[in-house]
């Protein structure tokens, strides 16, 4: 019989996080349970958890907006909308959208204003509490969205379905990579190596990746995702390397996912090329960044943001991890159990010394 | 109090359309009631009251895709999704999509294959059964698209989103008709006569119509709505007359809406510049038509097929119809009562002696 | 008989201009020469000729980089090329593009490196000289781009090719303005007036201008062009009046083209709505402007640089011109004599008391 | 000291080809002469070999549209425009266009109308007479566009540009070939199986090439160049089998190149899922092909029309050359001395026993 209570993270205000037991959801014909198989993190359950990003409907949450897991029940209804049955493995998006505004309607769901939920971010007190990843189970509205994953692949890259989806989407719909082209990723985190790995698979020809020296291992890791080069930015000129790389043509994308940083912004506007494409992704906290705009003019750039990512990205996302063509196991570092989320917090973070992370995810035991 | 039953058309059978009382929808949360002011009629009802195009799912079906109406009955759930209140006039879309396919997901809702309901096609039998805009009330389901349209529009103007909307997405976003374009429309049926003004309205310079020599009073029409020449094809050489309006340029862009005939998609192959597109909208009745493929290789050309148009044709079509630019009221002709159904199907059909039918509505009483 | 030399206004340093007698080039086969009917000033003119924009190529220069003319002499060669015969009245596109490089021969020749000549910026010392639009002839190189114009425009309005060019291409092509748009035009010079009769052309639904209280008379012409609103930015809050205007939904297209002003980058990053796009057509000297980059993030926008515009662009606008569907006349505010160049110059400048100039042409007696 | 003459095979009529030494054009400022290494074969030369497809300009002809060579003789102008020096590789497009018409420059050089020689057609009495890649040399015309390539790798395969530099626009460009996608390639030539690899590189997910029975040859190395799967349509069901491999999901892309068949573009309207694009390269004589038309407009099809190749289509096939991603010189199956044009135009069209051709290039001894 299944017990009445699910096991989960809860965070409780910043940097504190403890386990419950929160009331098991009853579904219905027209939603589901996820039994979750392996949540992933990334830099922004970092500035959640210290609360430097605010949890904007407060307090108690279950984090982790990156869930895999195992369909374990599912209403008729929902079965039939979405096309899955127990036991079947799927990746869940972090939004819940209203599918029903202009924006849901043209394929713009990352937008929704109102959004029924948000997976890691939406309060236990919002029922039936089980919003977020880091848990035993994982509750699907009706309006969630979720893709088929391939059971036999490792949980720990099948939750890769999430960081590659923002490389597929950044790179390939959003860059526009073309065949041959050179793409310049400013930026060595999980995110930015499976970027790499992203853009070749769309084509390009050279992929060019900045870290600093103490990304040395990320940097080597992005070598074998297809980085041609890579930029030590503490100890090289990127904009100079770039021209020297690139026999001055410079980039035909830039990719800037470094966050709270300007510099970076500031040589993208100098690394790309005449008429080249620029995806910004990199959060600066909000702060005033002094741009030469006239680059924008006189280099006749288009700038874009990197705002979410769509079910595309992850289904073409998903398509790569089956396909097996990238080392995907040497990019995953550490698993860890639900009740060590904290520590695999801080081992994200580089915090705990002798341990290099590049991709962390945590595996309830269900 | 309102009454139990609702005064709807019903069709039983090919050819059989006849009044009945059915029972008044109950409404939820999540759903609503829609008060019919008008709904519109196109040569789609003509082919499906005469069976020539089978109602799918059987009979008997209450017609109708083209509703208009005011909000009757409105759970609060349903309101705050399409952000509407009882009273407000809304225009409804004729698919009732699943909102959950990938399709849903990426804007291409009005090719989802797990459709709740097309309004005017969903038989009776599937609850609660008022599925068409031939009735004094259709349901609202919750999966339904719906728009608000200004309330001080005549309701025989208003009822013209459909068309227009169509007119909408096939010149300006499948034929992406640009600044000073010429655009060859052919056909000259309510449809081609709201797409040459919606092609006027997305900046074409010359627009071109044709019609047979019986639609007179539809290409004299067509000129107060942007048609700037008017072809009759029974007494004119198409192409001909393209070349010498155009100074031999031909056409940028062609709509092809003319049904069950196979020339004018010759013409539209033959009358096109080099590089130009054909939006092909005339359905042919699964008949094959004989073509010059290679003038389609040759002349590096791009056909689209016309399905559908989605919530951004409809939205911008509600713009146009609310700014007054065309006179809409000119293209009305025709409106009848519920019971005078069948008529009114005659009439649009050029079937009743002395009526020259372009745009036909129905209003049923309420 | 034609005389050996052509009256041109030569530039010879910052803030010098002066009447000189140039040798008349000689052509043949490839290449022609254009009598000046009339050459538009604007803004950029003001920038090279108090050299706060440098002449890159050095001095003595004939400026006018909007030079409308008829064809005096034309090679065979150069007639069979450009479809033109002496006697026909052409617009000349500033740049003369080398015509082979991949730039070149991808349609963005705009941004050519190898460009033979930029007309108004190509210094006399290359031969053979007349290269610029303030004299009594410009010399048609073999690679020059021009376009006919109808032959019946008043030269005043027929120049105005080149600022209309801007604003089809800025707002049209680059702002991908659709139908039913609102569209926020930062900036009332002639060519944000333009942009927003542009605009309107394209299908635009609202477009509103911003302009300093001393542009009353510009803000006024602005209706004229399809303005709907306008907003003094020295007395009002232009983000908190765009969200007035459109009720909360903000801007679809924002036209930022302010000269060397920081603020108007701003309001555009917080006058657009979320998907929207910015085209970023004001410089400012190249000063480092503070941006809120997380609003391109967040918002998912898309930025692009307002660099030149490309022959359609221009070929938009000589039919718009044609069409005579905005009161172009009104525009036009000044013509001056070759002889008199500085003072039209000044004019345009704002620096003679008593005259308001919006559209001001140089008309060489030829 | 360089002879007089230049060795060619010429065309003096259908089916007649013989050598004669043709006077070697004196070239100056402007223009160049290129030493011809390689010039690749296809099925174009069979047609026009045989006079099925007219030579328009008439006869004597030196054929050959797809010439690779070494820069030979060229004028300073000329080196400076193209960026080349003696000594270099270059791959010569087929089209020397007049670059100054609308269509020139706005990227689509390949529809110019007032071109000035396309290679292998242009007959030798146009001045200077050498106007095909099946001779020692090749006149490089001022207005020829032409594309390094690297020095290293063996002619036979540089000189696919061609053929690749087709699968690269007709896959990637036209196509728009997205990660993951499948790919149904109809027709199993040399451009068949190099779509194949272009599709590959652009991401796609599964290829699939059709070709009969006699194709076994070319099948089995249309696996090695990225085909997933091959079907033999003189004994298998193309539509049936793309529904069984594809799991009912039927193909994002076809790409139907048979030439004279009518059957493969019926297949291409069935196997395409909803919402797909067809590219439509294989021309079929003029015949006109019966087409159900409503499938196109009932499944909201894109059909594209494959003319000709552009800049940036050769430019990315000479970077997958070079990056020797596909094993080319398993492609390629036979050389012939420039004495040898007839057979080698009998071999490739299959018509020599024993022999199976694939890809066949001459060698002129230069």
């Amino acid at each position: 019989m299944a017990s009445n209570t699910v096991r989960a993270a809860v965070q409780t205000g910043p940097g504190a996080i403890e386990l419950r037991d929160l009331p098991r959801p009853r579904t219905g014909d027209d939603d589901g349970l996820l039994r979750i198989e392996a949540n992933g993190l990334c830099g922004s359950d970092l500035e959640t958890f210290h609360g430097r990003v605010p949890m904007r409907g407060g307090y108690p949450v279950v984090p982790g907006h990156e869930p895999l897991g195992i369909i374990e029940e599912i209403g008729d209804a929902a079965a039939e909308r979405w096309g899955v049955q127990p036991g079947d493995r799927v990746a869940l998006e972090v939004l819940v959208p209203c599918r029903a505004c202009l924006l849901c309607l043209s394929g713009r769901y990352m937008s929704c204003k109102h959004r029924k939920a948000t997976h890691g971010y939406t309060p236990v007190d919002r029922a039936p509490g089980l919003w977020g990843g880091l848990a035993g189970y994982v509750y699907l509205h009706p309006n969630a969205v979720l893709h088929k994953v391939r059971g036999d692949l490792p949980p720990e890259i099948a939750v890769m379905y999430n960081p590659l989806g923002a490389g597929v989407r950044w790179t390939s719909h959003l860059g526009q990579v073309g065949l041959g082209d050179t793409v310049l990723i400013l930026g060595a985190g999980q995110r930015g190596i499976l970027s790499a790995a992203a853009a070749k698979a769309a084509g390009a020809g050279t992929v060019i990746m900045t870290g600093l020296a103490s990304d040395a291992h990320k940097l080597a890791l992005a070598r074998e995702f297809g980085a041609d080069h890579t930029i030590v930015v503490d100890e090289e000129d990127t904009v100079a390397r770039v021209t020297e790389i690139t026999d001055g043509e410079l980039a035909d994308v830039v990719l800037e996912m470094t966050p709270l940083a300007a510099q970076p912004l500031d040589d993208a506007l100098r690394a790309v090329r005449h008429g080249g494409r620029i995806v910004v992704a990199g959060l600066k906290g909000g702060t005033k960044i002094p741009l030469d705009s006239d680059l924008v003019v006189n280099k006749a750039l288009t700038l874009v943001g990197a705002y979410g990512v769509d079910s595309r990205g992850y289904a073409e996302a998903i398509r790569i991890l089956e396909s097996g063509r990238f080392p995907f196991a040497r990019l995953h570092t550490h698993t860890f159990e639900l009740a060590d989320t904290v520590k695999a917090l801080n081992v994200l973070a580089g915090e705990v010394p002798g341990e290099q992370a590049v991709h962390v995810a945590v595996r309830p035991a269900g």
